[in-house]
């Protein structure tokens, strides 16, 4: 008798965890960030997520993608020997890393593109944005992004820096650029921001509908790596602000057309890369006029006044979240209320803006949509 | 007394394996292709490999590298869980791909960066070669390595290329550059010049030491992998040359500092880059003077009869290959000893260079080493 009512009550359950659940509509396409020819993983309009991986005698595979706090999405092996398996709901929009445990080890998905995250090349996935189209490569003049070393004598070694120039750059040699210093976060390097950021395609898009002065945007790696995350407190930036204003800097100033003072120069980052756009350029306000921090702080009336020359010299303070962060009350890196802020900002006649990305956690839809709200207002 | 014999057989036979073996010197580094902070895969000084990879319940780990016909370096499990192995001897000098087979699936090593090959993103492993200081990254100028989008309305797509533009290149607005067209091979892309051949520190290093006079290089998809390989006899070379000639060429002519007459353009291909090239050169020899061939086919004084104008038109017919290659009798693409037929076109007053790269086979430290030779060669 206990039993039965026991068997009911779960089916009960059961029935209700299934009514709970929308119908997963039956029109999964591959993600856009696969590799050449390969069909999974599949992405369907909802934003469920489909895989397929093959492993004839494995134990066990399990996609790290998955609802919140369920250990991911564990693919079961069917009658051809192999795995398949559906998010158990959709995820959010936007660019997400993932991998698979195979037998208690961490293995990529050969299905997928890999791009640097958490310090080591992970599988990626594209779960399509209602909004996709702003960073959606397009039949539109295309600028180019250029790998360049450049010499670092504090490291002692030649370092890597991608710089994006827009179309046309280089036809009038008259013709400069104000420049844009965009940093990756924790566990990424140099290669996010045009890889999984799209920040090129951003651009591109943006200068053909007129709505950005055309910039120059250098992406170098933040040294961010080197320490454990969640031990902020311990963070030196000094190594990496020497490498970025006392050689990345000039280097690119004598190498490229650009406009080097204070009023075309900006800098950006997300998440730690936030962080460390603050400290550089609170401690350098006669170099950079135009400040972002995506995911990665915020300006308090504090730094304001803690800042001499703030007001004068801050020609913008941009700070944006995806709106989960906001929801789970991860403001990043302390501070105090994001929005409220920058509402004192606002008040203290400062170009204060706040900007929340709808429906995105602390990943790279909220950073594109940041860097496609923030360009149009550089450099004015 | 037969079981006695046989024993002792078998230890002779076991001795004398031994004897025949190296005995592995234990001075193991991480291949220079790992990903940052990755200890494994290592190589030692003799050109053994050693992996480790950790899969706790797995069946079987299998590196794909190994020699010739054992099916590979079987890993075994370890007291700890951890699958490690070393190859059975030592390696070819030079960069090689592979990948683990994991209870049946193909995956890749989480050790190291991975490179496009195979039609798929694979991991990478290098044995230092003798000579490897001629691709290292050295404290020297540096050029950059650009990515393009260039529309193709032949093929309706926005296609990419890399673009390597020498140190100083664009400083001297009136200074303008010979273009080398360099091709990847079959189940490569346009990422494999670069990644895997370090096209970009070959040419810093030769023209940091006044070996070369600085050019541009051009590399993009040779559309060759949506064909089968060992079906060559079906490859259609118009799409391919509709896209190089009609579309990149002027795109980059229009866009770079370039020289564009003939005498300025070169092209060369490796493996089925080099048949591409040989197709499109000889049909455009208005557009190019100079051709190299990477382990890709070689000139005959066929293909001088029936080309007109050859033997004015070509300024250097260059053809190389890895020295295994030769000695398994794999001159590629037919066409008759790759040795003679070079001598054949010398004596008919071409020039005409041969190059074979010691002890490799049909694998990129052949291509680098190529390139090295030819560029002295180009744009005289």
């Amino acid at each position: 008798m206990l039993k039965h009512t026991l068997v009911a009550l779960l089916s009960v359950f059961s029935l209700f965890g299934v009514a709970q659940q929308p119908t997963v509509i039956e029109d999964f396409k591959p993600s856009t960030l696969n590799q050449p020819g390969k069909e999974y993983p599949m992405v369907n309009s909802q934003g469920y997520a489909r895989f397929r991986v093959i492993a004839p005698e494995a134990q066990s595979v399990i996609v790290s993608l998955g609802l919140g706090g369920k250990g991911g999405t564990k693919l079961v092996k069917g009658a051809d020997s192999v795995w398949t398996g559906t998010t158990e709901g959709p995820m959010d929009e936007g660019f997400h890393y993932y991998h698979l445990t195979i037998d208690g080890g961490i293995f990529n998905d050969p299905g997928t593109l890999n791009f640097f995250g958490s310090t080591r090349w992970e599988s990626g996935i594209e779960i399509p944005a209602h909004d996709k189209d702003f960073y959606a490569l397009k039949d539109v003049p295309h600028g180019n992004v250029q790998q360049v070393l450049f010499p670092s004598p504090s490291t002692n070694s030649v370092r890597r820096a991608f710089i994006y120039t827009p179309p046309g750059y280089g036809k009038d040699k008259n013709k400069r650029y104000p420049v844009l210093y965009l940093q990756h976060g924790w566990g990424e390097d140099e290669t996010a921001w045009s890889n999984q950021g799209h920040a090129n395609l951003i651009m591109d898009n943006l200068i053909a509908e007129g709505k950005v002065k055309p910039f120059i945007i250098v992406m170098t790696y933040g040294m961010t790596n080197e320490i454990k995350f969640g031990t902020l407190k311990s963070f030196d930036i000094k190594p990496f602000q020497t490498v970025l204003v006392n050689e990345l800097i000039p280097y690119v100033d004598a190498n490229f057309l650009t406009l080097s003072d204070r009023n075309n120069r900006a800098m950006a980052g997300l998440s730690m890369g936030g962080m460390e756009t603050k400290m550089i350029t609170l401690a350098n306000l006669d170099k950079f006029a135009y400040i972002g921090l995506f995911s990665g702080g915020t300006f308090s009336m504090e730094d304001v006044n803690n800042t001499p020359g703030f007001k004068e010299k801050v020609k913008l303070a941009f700070v944006s979240f995806g709106s989960r962060e906001l929801e789970h009350r991860w403001p990043g890196f302390g501070g105090g209320d994001p929005k409220e802020n920058a509402e004192a900002l606002k008040q203290a006649g400062i170009n204060s803006v706040f900007y929340v990305s709808p429906g995105t956690a602390h990943e790279f839809l909220s950073w594109r949509r940041s860097l496609r709200e923030m360009a149009p207002l550089l450099f004015k």
